[in-house]
Order: structure tokens, then C-alpha cells, then sequence
């Protein structure tokens, strides 16, 4: 019965790899919401308003998919927004111990609600968006690690 | 966007592990097929055929769930069944190693079918039919590994 | 010989994860004592002194079981005690790897002590105290992942 | 209230790396029996009979160490010696995974009796029967791998 | 003073895997030897012969590539060959594990010979000899797995 | 080929974990850099200038290894030294992932030069400067932890 789906995350800024997970939860699911976490105890480089406008110009492709943010508990924000499920990328066996045990504090929480975890293209499985932000502030090539309006908006972070 | 899932595996026998993640399955997908592989070079404890119809009885309360076999590449029997996903569960390093490369290389066979791995529930993530053929064969309690049909079939193998 | 062992931990707060594993030591051990690692680096949501009486609290049908505080290297505290063993609770691999590096160490420092595993209860695999803190910081139901008079002082620290 | 530990396993043939447990293991616990696992299925190299030989000497001035073997369910062989533990050792992560499966297995099985897991002396991590076997097959020098009385018996073994 | 490297293996037969890491290894050290393992409990599907013959052919263009076959222990046929490092190449954490316990045992044999890991390109980090077999059963496609001939030997295999 | 690698890290201060791999990685290139990095976002405990000091003294015995700073870009700091390789040491599953993903943007940012994976010995696994720190801060024995010069240096750190 498909339905709604939530890909949520931090998205500081997206990357390659975020978008290869959000195309592929596109097309497995009716409608995805790509949502970013407002963490208040982090230092981010972009705020939350540039990351949203930084997603919404690189999945503007992708007709299913809207971007939104949120704060709090992430199963109140995903029950608030009718969705069924939670994508979660994996690319490492760091990453999967660390997402199983949100995965089970979340069924804890509400257990109609399930998380889905797709696997990054190999491409793209070292990237991460602190590696880019290390890459961008040394000036090195950022083609093929972030999208094209990302790479614009890091090389001005950057210069400023 | 939801349609068909396959859930393919060996099923010998089907355990309360299987049960679960066919369960989550069913509610994120419109239809779901369980297949069992026939894998001529291994010697079951169960035929196809047992082991089809532990499946159907174990998941009869499930109504958009029909039970199946295959042999042969899985990627070509998920396209003829016009599924869209795979379903696997995850349960421990180990396996999510494998998994992860079992779906790069039907990612890179087809990559318009998608991998989608779900969780087991924490009750159940130290079970496996070969652990439950184990308990059965020292004629150990079964009840809270296997289906209630599963356990008598397993007592009736273990007193012949 | 069994004698006395040693539970070091940062138990802010508690939860049933640890009591598990202070349960499970207290049975095969002649004497426990669960000790509060005073760490000035850190900034707790409770003090050492409440970490002790919520432990004391929720230990105190165990009677073999003692609630302390140290600072300074963990094994010249293990010495003083006169305690034998050192007992620490494994979930995941990451757990694992650093767990293994502090015995290594300790081992180095002193090997008459020795550091022994338990396996924490499956229903408590994923329950950590940094996800109960942050779970109560949302109001959201801690039963069945807390001590009841950990869940009263968790509610409390959070409507301030 | 310490008591009986058993440390089960294959031992074909024992290494420096089992020793070291069993010594460990017997430091902690009054009474320790070390129990060779009489598994019909496998080719073993030494019989179950000289397992237990090579054993005995090995750990003849380890005075609370016992030699025995066993077949069926290791639980059920452990609460028949009225063991309250049983003793694994430690060294890698592939290790971990499995061994955390079967101590849940046992667990759910009889929940009174805990499984202890201690770690291999790092000198010690690489080893294992099967890679001692591989190295005496060859004739390549083994101390430091194993106990003396072991070494003599491999050596014997492969000139045959 | 870099000297002679071993690529050691099974190599039935070699993936596009082998020959990234061959490559790298051509370009650290000034020779290298690829040599078949020649595992006699194995029933592989390409004889020693065959092996080295496609291993010759595929990297014909390295001109410091030389392609051998050994049995017995791998450290003596290294050291026979004057060479001075073992080079493996690393995918997952399971052949990581235990790739360090077959290095940590080849350096106790001979701590002159050194294990020097490299990691395979992210395209083949999913490809294993075995999948490569598995995919060529079913007459999936084989381009992007394996060199050219050894896809047409492959294709010979399975038509007979 | 061989020529020159780099040996990059914190080295704050150097262990006899470090000494271990530059010491292998001397044996199998003509020339080592140990290369210091610059982090300003860190409090070192010693500084860059103490820290190469150090290096210099524990390494004098290596004479083809000479000690360096870098900040920026380790791959274009490798570049400007004409090294063909960067050379890591591996202890744990966990390092093991994180240096892939290092490993994989290098490559990606220039992929003439490989990096090449050393392992520790067993005896070091354990080890690491911050362990050492801790170590160090309670007046604990040093030996077999970090050479002579950097035992003197910490007892005086830790004296002021």
C-alpha cells in the first residue's frame, strides 16, 4: 500500500549519495518527504533554510519528493505527516550498527511505524557530508560528490 | 512506488524471524511474494514442497502474501513476477556484508529493481533455521522460535 | 573463588540495560560494586551524587550489590576494592572493538584482574542512556527503559 | 557464588590461545570443565579420545581444571555438571556476532545459566586449530602455537 | 627499495577485482607475481592451467607482471621467490578479519615479509570469483565483472 | 618502483604502535615521510614543533625516514613531496572502515597515488595516543607504550 515515507538527516549540504537514496525511495514510494533535522546543538555550515533550498533546487527532478524540516522526535514528526515508513541509506557496518538501534528505539515508540533501508550506489559509498565540506575548503574538485547548485554554494562559503 | 516485493530465501524451516519481516513487508507493500529457493547442492530438511506449505499455513492470516519457489538467477524471477523490490531482513554484521553485496551485483544486473532491507525484531535476531534444526533435533522446546504448524512438522522429522 | 567484581559505567541515568547486566553479575559473583565514573570532562544531566542514588534505588533488591564512585585509572580503583574481575555488558560490534582495547590496556597494567563479558538481554539491545535522555527531553513514554524511579527523575529534569 | 564454569569446544588439537582462557577462567571460577565437543558430522584430526589426552596434560597444573566431552545440547550438558556459566573466549568480531547468537540461543533455553566471555591475550588473536593444523601439515615450527606435548603430537600426525 | 611483491589466490577465475588490485600493486613495486593457489581439496571450475593461462592473458599489458602457481605455505614460496611483501587486496570487514589473522601468522613465520593491504576500486567491491560463477550459470551478462577472455571462457564453460 | 611514501597522523605523541609501521613502511620504501598534521580545530597536548621532536629522536635510528608537517589537503601535501604512496596502519574493524572511506576520496581526488595499509603488531593493537594520555595523567607505568624520549616528555607534561 506504499504510501508516505520520510527521508530524514542533517543534509549539511546534500550530496550525491543523499540523492541517489531519495531517487531510489522515489520510486519504490507514492510521495517522500526529505526532511532536515534543525539540531540546535550543532554549528552547521549552511542553516536550515539554505539546506532546504539546496534540496529542493537538486530533487526538483523527482515529482514525488517534497522537503520539509523538523525538530523534536522523529516518529511524532513522521506520524504527524501520515507517513508509513522511515529511509534510512546504508553504506558501512558503523552506520548500519548505529541505524538498527534507532530503528528498534523507534519501533519501541510506534511499532506501525516501519524503517527501510536502502543500500548507497557503490559510487557513492564514501562520501559523507563532512568529507565534502573538508574537500570544499581546500579548493579540490567537488564534480561528482555534490550536485551542481551544492557545488556553487560551497565554493562560495568558501571564498567568503 | 509499492506494487510487488519478493521475499526470497531458503525457509528451511520458516521461523518467527521470517514470520516478522513478511509481516513488515505486507504492510509496506500491496503484494507480497515469499519464495523459496530451490538450491539443488544443499540437502534440506524439508522438500519445496514441505516447506511451501509451512509457508502458506504460517502466513494464511496474511492476505496480500502468496508463497512461491524459484531456482535460477533471482533478478530474472523478480522481473517475471513484475516486482519492483526485494525484501531482505537484517539481523547482524555478518549478514549485512553479504546482503550489501548480493544487491550490488542485482543493482548492476538490473537497477531498475530495488533492494529494500528491514529489520528483524530484536526477540528474534539470534534466530535461524539452521540454530532451530539444532534446538528441534535435541528435542528442546521450539514454542516463541517457530510457528506453531512448523513445530509440530519439525517433531514429526526429529522422532522418525 | 569468585569474590568481589566491579561494574564501572557512566549510568546517566541508569537503565534497564545496565540493571541487566548488574543482575546477571550478581549471580555469578560473591560481591558487585557498581561505580560511577566521575568524569569532570563530561557534562551530565545528573550529578554523581543523584547517579548514585538512582542506582542504589534501583539495586536495592540485590543484595550483593554495593553503588561507589571513582575517579583516576579504573584498575588502581579495581585494586583498592580488592576485587578480581571487571564486568562490562556487550551489545554491537562497536561496543565490542573499544571494549576489547580497554581490557587489552587494563590487562597491560595489571593482568591478575580480569575483565569478563556478559551479553546484555536482546530487549535491551538497543537501549542506550544517551537515546533515554533524549527520548524523555520529548516527553515520550520510558517504560520498559527505565527503572521506575529513574522514569520519576527523568520527568522532573525535563519540566524544569 | 562462583562455582562450576565450562569451557566447551572442538580443540583439535588445544592452543596457547585455548590455554590461555581455561587458565583465565580458572582464576575466577572454583571449578572449571573444560569439555571437548564430540561433533559427529565434522573429520576431526585427533579423536575425541586424544583431545581429552592432550588436554589433561596440557592444564595438569591448572588444579581446578577438569577434562570431559560431551554430545547433544550444550545446555543440557552444562546443567547436568550443575554449572552456572559457561566460558568463551574472545578475539574477533566474526567471533563475536556468532558467539552472541548462541549465547542468546541458551539463554531462551535456561535463562539461569550466563554465558561469560573473556579475552584471548592479544599474543594469542590469530590463532586457531585449523591454521595450526595448516602450519604443521607443512612442517613449519609451531612453538609458541601450541603446548609442548601438542607440538609433539602434530609432528607425529603429519609424518605419518 | 620496493624488490618483489606476491599477489596470492584462488583466481577461479580472476575478476576485474584481481586485476585493480594487480594494477596497483604493478605500480608500487617493481615486480610482481600473481600465483594460483593450488588447493587440492577444492573442486575448482578452472583448472591451475587454465587459471594461469587467463591470469596471462588479462594482464599481459603489466609488463612487470609475472603469473606463477604454488602449493604448500605461502610464506616458504615467498620467501623462495626473494620476494619481500604480500600484497591483498581488501573489500568488506569479513575479509578483513581474516586477512589480519593470516598476516599476523605469516609475520610470526617470517617477520621479514611484510603483508601490504590496497583497496579495491568501489566499482568491484561487491565482486567475488564466486558471484562472477554464479551469474555466469544463468547466461546473465557478464561485461564489467571479468577481463574479455575470461568472459568468453566462462561462456565455454557453461555451454557444454 | 617504490620511491617515496608518506606516514601521515596527529602523533600526539608517537606510540610504539606508530614506531611499529614506519619501521615496516622503511622496509619496503626508499624514503618515508612521517608527516605531522597541522589540526587547528584540536587541542594537541604537545605541539607541532614537540611533536616532530619527538618523532625525530624515536625515529633516528630509521635513516630513511624523515619527519614533516603538513596542514590542508593530505593528497595535495603528497603531490608536493613527488610520493607515490600514503602508508596507514590498521588496527580494528573500526579504523579498518573509516580509512576505506579516506582511502576512496584520496583516490577520487587524485588516483596515482595508493594508499597502502600496513598492519600492527598484535602486540601494539591495543594502542593509542589518547589511551597513552590517560595512561600518562594518572602516573601509571609507560614502558612497552611509547618510546624512551616520549616517556620522559609525558611524565613532565603531567608533572607541571
Amino acid at each position: 500500500m506504499s504510501g508516505i515515507a520520510v527521508v530524514p538527516g542533517s543534509f549539511d549540504p546534500v550530496t550525491l549519495g543523499h540523492i541517489d537514496i531519495i531517487s531510489r525511495g522515489a520510486k519504490v514510494f507514492d510521495h517522500v518527504i526529505v526532511s532536515v533535522l534543525n539540531n540546535q546543538h550543532k554549528q552547521p555550515l549552511f542553516s536550515v533554510e539554505e539546506r532546504i533550498e539546496l534540496l529542493q533546487t537538486a530533487t526538483k527532478h523527482l515529482l514525488n519528493v517534497e522537503v520539509d524540516s523538523f525538530d523534536g522526535l522523529l516518529i511524532d514528526y513522521v506520524k504527524n505527516k501520515k507517513a508509513t515508513s522511515i529511509i534510512k541509506g546504508l553504506r558501512a557496518v558503523s552506520d548500519f550498527e548505529y541505524e538498527l538501534q534507532m530503528a528498534a528505539i523507534n519501533r519501541k515508540l510506534d511499532d506501525s511505524i516501519e524503517t527501510i533501508f536502502m543500500m548507497t550506489n557503490n559510487r557513492y559509498s564514501y562520501l559523507s557530508s563532512s568529507i565534502v565540506k573538508e574537500v570544499a575548503k581546500y579548493h579540490a574538485p567537488l564534480d561528482d560528490l555534490v550536485p551542481n547548485n551544492v557545488e556553487v554554494a560551497l565554493k562560495k562559503k568558501f571564498t567568503k
